[in-house]
């Protein structure tokens, strides 16, 4: 009898979980349509892009894009659209960098070139000297002060074009820019240029956020990063003749820190209002392009979660809310003012969801969380295998949910085709024309997919 | 004691398999690294597009990559390269084609069109006549002759965007251009223009085969492609003006059948030389672009496979061969000479693999063959997982190796990302300028780990 009980009790959760599994199946159906079909993040993207442009933290067009952002955001059928202050670095390009190399005096081939974020200009007459090239940081100490001193080092360890995951060779190259100026300054170098990050073969140099650490600003050396073809092209000339001059002039600077905004936006649980599931991307960008990929697209995907769940009578369980922060590129201070909030407000974060890995057809997620939430997540795979976005990976999720560890449930990232990423990443190559409608559009209905699972499932 | 024996024969036979899948990991890990390091098949298509081109059958272009993929093979070890004969059809599109909208007399907006492959021409003086807009074959018989008649039928129906795999989109709206053209004749039309098969709003048209079934040759009619933001034009002035006429004049001409080849060559097999794994693509192109996607990757791709595996060292048990298909656009008569000579020699293929779903990043496979095959390679799956190809699926496989139904164990086709193909498919898009080096070559090495895979592990 009893077995009897309990068979029938299995046997009906079993149908209950199966119309439930239809049922969500048929609203993440309907999702796909609606953004494929009738979305608005491309839209939104073009004129963020084309109307907008690259908005660097602390520029004019920074301030633009927040208030943009807050108006569309005010327009749609939401609880609450707020800017939260934070202050920001400001670095400011100036004048385009110029570089040549001096093969032998008076014979000189121009090369492109673009400062650092937070480099310092260099003198106004620029910076004439012999280069050293090296493959990575390592190579400084073996060279010793002798070989470095007055010299410009030269970074020039590629991507590694074997890994097959294009973020992976990024993450293992990254550190010459990052930390090479302020240890070639420890050597003595004058200026240091670093490869750009960028596996294809161009004439785009790609800026990147670098610091000089614990250096003190009279032993700062200027930073720049060359285009690949031109990287290879300096290489090959050293090779022939390593007594050549490369000049560089560059007139970047930093300014005192000024005021910026997230800018938040919420619909209120219904059943559990405490509960907050979090969608995040940076509405910054570096200054060269217009910031399509990084990280227009997640911004427009972002909104796009924000706008569907706030449609067709969806009400959800718990609060959705996004944030597009401040300040990813060059200092993630909105995203530690956000998490200060937090912390502050005790407020109970379920999941935070980050997009910033390009407007690229998705592949699915990553997550950073705990054995037991896992557990759970992974069985939400099948929901996605129609859209084939159903690769699930326990990796971290993205440098602004980073700082929500520890207080949120779990963290997740949009992962996306990383193929073609580091072409546009940071350069001028980062444009709206760069963007496939259908692929970015996919990426705004996997989003919101994953925020609907975990609104209806709940995270246990 | 006997529980002893089987429980150390089944642990030392799990080991071995666990030894093999080692073994195999590491192999597989080599491919890729070779491929995206030091791989041939992006050069190779910068030479198939940049210093041949588009290669329609018949034409000299299609002669002269013939000659080219045959001395590139000859080049690498193999056992043996040869070309088979085929009669191929010879459809040639002469002049471009013109066309425009008139408004009202002598108020003309120009368009862009492009003959259908297998179309006639239109008289020399070209046609003018009033449109009637349909949304496919099924409103011809609503409309009826009176409403037909001595107009020209456009075919409006878009590729479904809701679709999140772009070929099927593809598949639920070709029937329009392959057969509109003889229906719409049937009810008297004098031309038919169909809108061109892309989800992208632009200016090219899109050329495809055509059929005019068995329609008599003096009932036949002129068919051409639209491009998809003239569609939408003409489309809404249609709306404004249903009496407005369009104008629409081409110089296309269909010759006799000429003489053509596939391009193959093969290593023995070491163990089994009867057992013939086949990998193909087809090296026939349309004339509008360079035919660099569709299927000038494929084609590299292939001889990549074939480069790859005669390299190395490496001994294949079985037959590895490749087959550069004649034909496959407008007629595969290529893949049915090749199939008609397997049947003739009594040829056993225990793999059919073909790559004709554009150069852009490999998604996985799709797979036409028996559940007992299938049971198997699906197992495989675990090896493709660190290069993110590992959607496995059970679908046709490409029109190519169809032709091979029931005479290979298993049929597979490269299943690459589909959103951004039919921006480039049969149009002057498809250049190699669009083509991303490391996707490519993630389709190569795809491709071949399941080539060894195949041969290492057998189809049984």
């Amino acid at each position: 009898m009893i077995l009897k009980i309990l068979t029938a009790f299995l046997f009906s959760t079993t149908c209950l979980f199966a119309q439930n599994d239809e049922l969500h199946k048929t609203k993440i159906k309907n999702i796909f349509s609606q953004v494929l079909a009738v979305g608005k993040s491309y839209d939104w993207l073009d004129h963020l892009t084309n109307q907008i442009g690259g908005r660097l933290s602390g520029s004019l067009n920074a301030e633009r894009a927040i208030k943009w952002a807050k108006e569309e955001l005010d327009s749609l059928p939401l609880d609450s659209v707020w800017l939260q202050a934070v202050m920001v670095p400001k670095w400011v390009r100036g004048t385009f960098e110029y570089a040549n190399i001096e093969s032998s005096p008076g014979n000189t081939i121009n090369v492109n070139i673009c400062a650092l974020g937070g480099s310092i200009s260099t003198p106004s007459i620029g910076i004439r000297a012999n280069v050293v090239e090296v493959r990575g940081i390592d190579d400084l100490s073996k060279l010793g002060k002798e070989k470095i001193k007055g010299k410009i080092v030269f970074f020039n360890r590629p991507m590694d074009e074997r890994k097959v995951n294009a973020l992976e060779a990024y993450a293992a190259a990254v550190d010459q820019s990052y930390s090479g100026a302020a240890e070639a300054a420890k050597y003595g170098a004058v200026a240091m240029i670093v490869r750009s990050m960028n596996f294809r073969m161009d004439d785009y140099p790609h800026t990147d956020v670098m610091s000089y650490g614990d250096l003190p600003t009279n032993k700062r050396i200027p930073a720049a990063a060359i285009s690949t073809n031109d990287a290879q092209l300096l290489s090959s000339m050293i090779a022939l003749n390593p007594r050549l001059r490369f000049f560089i002039k560059q007139n970047c600077r930093n300014y005192p820190d000024v005021k910026s905004y997230n800018v938040i936006a919420q619909i209120k649980g219904s059943e559990s209002p405490e509960k907050i599931i979090l969608v995040g991307a940076h509405l910054d960008s570096w200054d060269l392009g217009d910031g399509a990929h990084d990280d227009g697209a997640g911004v427009v995907q972002t909104m796009e979660v924000m706008r569907l769940l706030s449609m067709d009578d969806y009400k959800p369980k718990n609060t959705i809310r996004i944030v597009l922060f401040a300040n990813k590129e060059n200092g993630l201070k909105g995203a530690i003012a956000y998490a200060n909030s937090v912390k502050k407000n005790k407020e109970q974060h379920i999941l935070a969801l980050e997009s910033d890995t390009g407007g690229f057809t998705p592949r699915g997620f990553s997550f950073d969380t705990d054995d037991k939430y896992y557990d759970k997540i992974i069985k939400w795979k099948t929901f996605f295998d129609p859209y084939y976005t159903n690769h699930f990976e326990r990796k971290e999720s993205g440098a602004d949910v980073k700082k929500l560890k520890g207080k949120a449930k779990v963290l997740a990232g949009l992962r996306t085709d990383s193929q073609r990423y580091f072409i546009h990443q940071h350069s001028e190559m980062d444009t709206f024309d760069q963007i496939n409608k259908r692929e970015l559009e996919l990426g705004a209905a996997s989003m919101t997919a994953l925020v609907y699972l975990t609104d209806q499932i709940g995270i246990q």
